[in-house]
């Protein structure tokens, strides 16, 4: 985890290079920042024409794994480009034993969806937003060969229902298997631990490619791993994952904003008020407060509280708070709608010398799926979509969409494909003259859009 | 909330009192601490023999609220005393406002019950281990008062359904009232907020009380509160309520432990490593770590991982872990048992200079239940509990036994109490040679057992 800026206000020096030792990137003197290009399952070169926005996603021609669907679009002309990344593969692990001829190995399906912070200026709400892609492609290429390595690291532990205390496998102390039983570790509990290491990892490996092109941004992630029976999601940020079964909907991941995650926010900055550099408050109340607000007592809440108090306001509420605004609008630090994902090593406050890093996490909270334990049906999928089909289409509606579809489609080979263009078709809506509308004329999704389909039935037999 | 320690670190410099400038608590020059005493409503001075542990609870003759119950047992010889607490009353609550001639008032049924922390030596293991009862007491003596007080100040807010902006009521911003609904604040969540700074305020006023009768201790509390419509039951520590209804148990609390609250005491450690002074590692293992681990690949989490990987073990990894152990026997700083309560503000680490306090919070959770949306039966009942009854009996199993006995004895008018000491009987078992068992020769509770009944039906008429 990039913690450099608790090194430098433990040392109060000058700053360090983030991941400074490290030496996994190869460096060029002037290495090209990554270009622009959309993923490479979709084989589209260029943009289509923007004012359509229309929807591309895979064919029959060059499939994806379990026979998945996959489709997106471009933002109602926010930033030239599309924004989101994608990247759906089969990851195959080794597992490297000194006693085998040959390396074991095996076949793990991984999706991943991503997409770029937007950057909000604080301090002059009229210059244009920034967007910025670059985070999400370097993601869209590493975070794969992040996962493959840390799983890789502890393959001899993940074969085994219960892992060892030690990765050797021989033990030091005879009851050994008896203290990880009582702790209750089990193998999938390792997995959960490689994601969480190889999302820190990416992190690390895209705070030195931005830094060595001199870039700067950052992306959330959504990552869903199936292996040995389990469906992993992995998630850090505001993208979101729902499993569709033919009788219930089961959320795989819940989204990390400075909503959300208020109060771990609220905390940092109490622990450390050096942060916000006298220009933020870490106070959250209902609304900016002024200069007729002081002396009076209004609602707020601190780090510590879930509940709402009343605090009597000082000239320093008035700063501008930490955490503030509600839903989409609710921002960290004036700037990021999100608190966790990856990259934003170098962001700052405009038009300050306040870093946003401190506050973001790059951890994903990753859940777990057991297809032992549930009757998986023909028409079970999952769900993976960036936070411009939620925006505007909640669990239900999708849940209900994917149902209808797959049912009147059930001898369509490429149903799959074809419900992820209408889920992004339905949230994008069509054009009523300047605006994009849903189907009940309310406004569509003006951000960028992107869904993949992923069968469950079957997959061992497909994978 | 105590943040001594961290003043210090920026500081450096001596340590202030905590609380310094408060003066809610008056100071003799030489303070008496608090004498021992049974909670005020069992009517009983001394202890009863100890061989026996008799349950003591409440009878006709002196009435709870609501007709509630409580019963309780002393420990089996862990300590001279009861180290458990409880206090039951109504509170009246004034809303003082200046346009009206008398203040208005509102009574609100409130019931404590509270657990000391328990220490344990973590050099020296054959040390007797202590138990301290003060705060306990203090707590059972001013935690209403807290509660009462921080519900005055905001008496003005808590009778709307939407609470004001302003707690004077009127507005700086005409769009005031919109804010506030576009944050969804309710009355409730002010409730909330005041509990949790009620429990702030008594942790503060136990600092100073133990500081000036020099004496140490903590405790857990578990409190609930009735107040229109509503039951907010507010834990800090390992003391448990389940609301026993007809078809369902609902879990009113959860448990705050090392092993409950592992990432954030681990986080603390990561910011703040001067807490551990050397002496602690913050990494957990399955077991504590030898010699021979050194230079192997073990099992480990740290404060980011919710899963298990492998770390190469160095001898740093040697030390003491900050959290070490599972179940009951899991420890913070191999000191305590819990990690969330009152008081302690003076504990330090067996023969160390390292505070234990840092790593407290005194903030409750605080869970709400409507009775509105409920339809309330004759029977239903709140069960509150120290850690005592719940050690050895499930949510279950309780509510097994509260809907049986209540069922067999509906006309019984002191059904509640006999309820409890019920409940307090089976927890503490027979003894059989110099053992407590359970009926199904298990072995029974050797703790102090604390137990409230609380019937939920016909409580506004009752009250």
């Amino acid at each position: 985890m990039s913690v450099e800026w608790l090194r430098r206000l433990r040392r109060g020096g000058p700053a360090e290079r983030p991941g400074g030792a490290r030496e996994s990137v190869p460096r060029s003197p002037q290495p090209a920042p990554p270009q622009y290009r959309r993923p490479k399952f979709l084989r589209v070169g260029e943009e289509s024409p923007r004012g359509g926005r229309a929807v591309r996603g895979t064919g029959p021609e060059r499939p994806l794994p379990w026979s998945s669907g996959y489709a997106e679009v471009i933002n109602a002309e926010k930033s030239e480009f599309n924004e989101d990344q994608a990247a759906c593969c089969q990851i195959s692990v080794r597992r490297r034993e000194p006693g085998l001829e040959e390396d074991q190995e095996w076949l793990i399906l991984s999706a991943v969806c991503m997409a770029p912070r937007r950057l909000f200026s604080l301090l002059d709400l009229s210059s244009p937003l920034q967007f910025l892609t670059e985070a999400a492609i370097i993601a869209s290429n590493y975070l794969h060969c992040c996962i493959k390595q840390k799983l890789e690291e502890v393959a001899g532990a993940i074969v085994e229902a219960c892992p060892p205390m030690h990765l050797s496998g021989r033990c030091v102390c005879d009851s050994d298997p008896q203290f990880v039983e009582e702790k209750h570790i089990h193998a999938e509990d390792v997995v959960v631990g490689a994601l969480e290491n190889a999302f820190q990892e990416c992190d690390e490996v895209i705070g030195q490619e931005m830094e060595a092109t001199n870039q700067t941004g950052g992306c959330t992630a959504l990552a869903a791993l199936y292996f040995q029976g389990k469906l992993y999601v992995a998630n850090a940020g505001d993208s979101r994952a729902i499993l569709v079964l033919k009788d219930t909907i089961v959320p795989m991941s819940s989204e990390f904003t400075p909503e959300t995650e208020r109060q771990r926010l609220q905390h940092l900055a109490f622990l450390f008020p050096k942060l916000l550099d006298g220009e933020f408050t870490r106070f959250e109340f209902p609304r900016r407060l002024k200069g007729d607000d002081v002396g009076q007592k209004v609602l707020y809440r601190d780090y510590f509280m879930e509940g709402w108090g009343y605090k009597l306001v000082e000239k320093a509420d008035l700063k501008y708070p930490l955490v503030h605004g509600h839903g989409k609008q609710a921002r960290l630090l004036g700037t990021l709608s999100v608190s966790r994902g990856l990259g934003d090593h170098q962001l700052k406050v405009i038009d300050t010398n306040i870093e946003v890093k401190p506050f973001l996490s790059c951890i994903p909270k990753v859940n777990v799926f057991d297809f032992a334990v549930h009757d998986i049906k023909e028409d079970d999928v999952l769900i993976m979509a960036t936070d411009g089909l939620w925006d505007v289409l909640c669990n239900k509606e999708v849940a209900h969409m994917a149902r209808s579809f797959l049912a009147e489609n059930r001898t369509n080979p490429h149903r799959f494909s074809e419900l992820a263009k209408s889920l992004v078709c339905r949230a994008r809506g069509r054009k009523r003259g300047h605006q994009w509308m849903l189907d009940d004329s309310q406004e569509a999704s003006y951000d960028d859009i992107s869904v993949f389909v992923i069968p469950l039935h079957n997959r061992v037999e497909d994978c």
